[in-house]
């Protein structure tokens, strides 16, 4: 993994490997994180937010999807004459770009409301584990050898406190279902369908106990890979309180912007909820 | 209005009143909105968002509230043991703290999902027109006198790009609905009855026209005032694509932090909704 001799890394890593207990909290991971600055420009916001509508991408067994129910659409006469327009909407939590919540995969754990902004406010780590014009390999894994290879090329560690997103091509086929899940069937019977790269549960658990990840994000419908049965990666993520960002989109034009990033996602704060909607932005340095 | 003769706001005057047409595009607004820098501290963000649940607010005559629906809860039995939970919910669009979008008053306008993501994101300024301890009066308005004296206190402008919050004290009664809307009556017979503080009409045009504003918030159920018939705010704001919001919480938290800020705005990304929930915090200076 890269020891580092300078003192800066010396540091972190005795900041992070304090204790042994695995939580991020007991291993100071707070303490570790710095101040972050955000800087607003005219042109530097990348909106990796797949628009949410009837199109949207929701798990096969989910009953429905997103749904806009008319209220009210039309011209109201009073002292003035004035258009107006409002409607109603449904949709799974789990729907288009949205966060995880702890509880999603953890008994008694927080809510979309509960998490904590600071964990989704940070430095934005990129990862392209695919060549390109490609999408990385359905069924795959993305794994330690890929953020090892990332802090190579940028020749510094993950930061603390970032936001790591995985670009795996998916949101650039978001809107073809039958490639973006492996299939276009619904229902319980298109589970053992389904067919997308994911995260390694190794690679989880390095992220979050090495290297103190404030979130992660991928641009496919599960952080767990297609053929997980048991959602190790969920499962982890929630114990230690790490929320995860699923159906991310527009990554392909963050990496094409090739520069460095910060994060900034807001779930909506769903009182309870096991995942919620979340807006996120990429702002440029 | 207070012309003052440094040089510097002489040339925000010109360059916001270049033009005689009324679109802030027009009057170059754009041009004149400076950099912004954001710093994240380990303790410097207030929420200004009330919690999405059934008991949040929503307009009177809206068939109902927020709800959700459970997917599955419990234990799942695979290769291991595992929790899982997920659910559906459904909500009128102007529920809770959320944004208006244009096209809520302005046929044609702008969907909540094409609202520009750089006014959302700007300087703060609080407004602060009671006196502690006290609801703003119902059915009063905060008009031009009440955003001089704002200027006048702190000894500048209020800049290009910002977002406005008027703070009436009624985020503090949230839960009261019969103090929050006046009345605890439902239904198309309940508008009547409505009573709140909103905007002066007069003033959404200067703050739009004059001081090239980002964005306006709230923390009342609507920027207009209770007994308005014809939404003059709301048509305004709409027209212009000034994004208002509404239900905004906390804002006694962030009077009492007594400290300048910087506002994040993120909505739910719905595909031409009128409006959609919206995550929105202030980062202090």
């Amino acid at each position: 993994m890269g020891m580092r001799s300078t003192p800066y890394f010396l540091l972190v890593v005795m900041i992070c490997s304090a204790h042994a207990a695995p939580s991020q909290k007991e291993r100071g991971c707070r303490r570790a994180r710095s101040n972050l600055s955000i800087r607003i420009r005219k042109d530097n916001i990348i909106d990796l937010t797949h628009v949410t509508d009837e199109r949207s991408a929701y798990w096969p067994n989910n009953p429905s999807g997103f749904e806009m129910v008319e209220i009210f659409k039309g011209f109201v006469e009073t002292t003035t004459r004035f258009f107006y327009s409002t409607y109603m909407f449904s949709q799974p939590e789990h729907l288009g770009t949205h966060m995880d919540a702890p509880n999603h995969f953890f008994k008694g754990g927080l809510g979309a409301d509960e998490v904590s902004l600071y964990k989704l406010i940070g430095p934005g780590v990129l990862i392209n584990p695919k060549k390109n014009g490609t999408l990385f390999g359905k069924d795959s894994f993305i794994t330690v050898d890929h953020f090892l290879e990332w802090e190579r090329v940028h020749d510094k560690r993950i930061h603390s406190g970032s936001i790591v997103l995985l670009y795996t091509g998916y949101s650039d086929v978001y809107y073809d279902r039958s490639q973006y899940y492996g299939t276009n069937a619904t229902g319980d019977e298109a589970v053992p369908l389904l067919h997308f790269p994911g995260l390694d549960p190794k690679a989880a658990e390095w992220l979050v106990t090495n290297r103190c990840i404030g979130a992660i994000g991928i641009d496919t419908a599960s952080i767990d890979q297609a053929r997980s049965k048991d959602f190790l990666v969920h499962q982890f993520l929630a114990k230690h309180e790490i929320p995860a960002l699923e159906n991310v989109g527009n990554l392909g034009k963050l990496a094409a912007a090739n520069k460095g990033f910060k994060v900034i996602a807001l779930p909506s704060k769903n009182g309870g909820g096991t995942g919620a909607p979340a807006r996120i932005i990429a702002v440029l340095n």
